[in-house]
């Protein structure tokens, strides 16, 4: 495994490599856990034997806004680059903001409509610093293959979107959310929870299983399921409820009543921590609509 | 030479071809003039005899603001073929708007700092939507190399901000104004003027070449560079400056006093017919500021 610290080494190190085979990124920020090596392990699957794994390693600023933990965000590459090592990495590219930001950088890639809700309204200019730096990170290294996780879904349908509308020739692979023995979706953020906080968070995870189950029986009102999660989450010492909608699975339009695929997607201070989890919602897992009143007298 | 409507078309025929050698890029609206053909001869020196030389021929209606000339804009792709074919293009690439922009597009590219004077103050939104399907047909066609006219200065600056900021693994190549033998600055627009228009229009380039000749002298003012410009263009019949400015050559930042390479741009209504040209002012060309006064009252 080669660690390359700069964009010219890295092009170089991939050059040699590639008529091998194809070539796979997973972009992180790092404080890589379970959740990452599940990224890694399918990147690893997609590239083989002979083609090039890129795990890229970089606390992007321009996706962090005024207040937010930019600074705090947790860093450890010596133990990143164990874990990479063992999962099989070809390349880390782990540069420094001056390799990645002219002083007077000035381009901003930004998605109009996917980006207009959840996420996107809660942290304005957060999606167009992640798709500036994965149209970067998808020029520096030029993969046939990107993994990203289903955790971020909206991360996801957004960078599909610019993969579309930009004609980057790179598949997107999307990959399942890791939990915890508990069900809390792995997230480098976890680890600024007490304990406390750190016991009640899976109550957002139950919250959305609840939601899922109510939908699966029938009920396609996002009202009512909304009402069960959020009665759910309220139980978490010192929580807030940033954001939680049912929104269309593609346009992440929010949704009164469900009648395509569909998604849950909820943010929840915990304390000062911010936690996103989701569940999707097929339409074909749904039972006919018409049993919706017994089952939400039964569950509510 | 292969004409290809459709991406898929056009990436296979590049496929086919790349082994050979370098791949380059003339992106044109088409209604192809003497300028476009010197563009198109670089480009083909630049690709060399195993090259690929792909000529992109497409309107692009997202860099056109309401009221512009979209609708109006020249096309004519049988001659643009032969002519493309005369020059020894290999691939041209021709599509439809639907085949360039899904209907729910929602992805665009800005640059915020050059893009704030000039034609970007003259026309919102104009150089996102070059920087957007420059972005697009860099990821389709996948050039090593990209040439672009010094007539559009502004629009070559941002392209390689552009390159420079999401790091495409392009070379930019820009090749100088060509000119009718009168000095007007070619243009696809230059068919919209009526005779007596014609005639006047290339005052535009003398109140720029009279202005580049005081500069030379030694006039580093830029007020008193743009007064005596403005003079010359006012003698053209139904004529409205959009603008005149003297801008810094890497920022386009407008100027009061020369101090580093800088250009003098200009956009002009003759009628209703938008005219741009400009004269790159280098520094190192100019005498010593020290004569400024009698250089000045000589000429003016």
């Amino acid at each position: 495994m080669e660690v390359c610290r700069t964009i010219v080494e890295l092009r170089q190190a991939i050059a040699r490599r590639r008529a091998a085979g194809r070539v796979v990124l997973v972009p992180t920020m790092g404080a890589l856990h379970r959740g990452h090596g599940t990224l890694i392990e399918e990147g690893r699957d997609l590239a083989g034997n002979d083609g090039v794994l890129v795990v890229s390693i970089f606390v992007n600023p321009t996706q962090f806004g005024e207040g937010e933990d930019f600074e705090d965000y947790p860093r450890d590459l010596e133990r990143d680059g164990q874990m990479c090592d063992e999962l099989g990495v070809d390349l880390i590219f782990a540069p420094q903001a001056k390799e990645m930001y002219a002083g007077d950088h000035s381009i901003r890639v930004r998605e109009n409509s996917v980006s207009q809700h959840l996420c996107g309204e809660s942290r304005p200019g957060h999606f167009s610093g992640v798709c500036t730096v994965v149209a970067k990170l998808f020029n520096i290294v030029q993969p046939d293959i990107a993994v990203f996780g289903k955790k971020d879904a909206q991360q996801l349908a957004i960078i599909r979107r610019m993969v579309r509308d930009l004609n980057f020739p790179v598949e997107i692979v999307g990959v399942e959310t890791v939990r915890e023995f508990d069900g809390l979706a792995m997230s480098s953020r976890n680890a600024y929870l007490d304990s406390d906080h750190r016991e009640q968070a899976p109550l957002i995870r139950e919250a959305l299983a609840t939601a899922e189950e109510l939908f699966f029986k029938g009920e396609t009102r996002a009202s009512i399921l909304i009402g069960v999660a959020e009665k759910i989450i309220s139980q978490i010492d010192d929580s807030r409820i940033d954001y939680i909608k049912v929104v269309d699975a593609d346009s992440f339009q929010p949704l009164e009543r469900i009648t395509d695929d569909a998604l849950m997607a909820v943010a929840v201070f915990v304390g000062d921590t911010r936690l996103i989890d989701n569940v999707e919602l097929p339409i074909n897992e749904c039972m006919d609509a018409a049993h919706v009143g017994s089952v939400v007298d039964e569950l509510v």
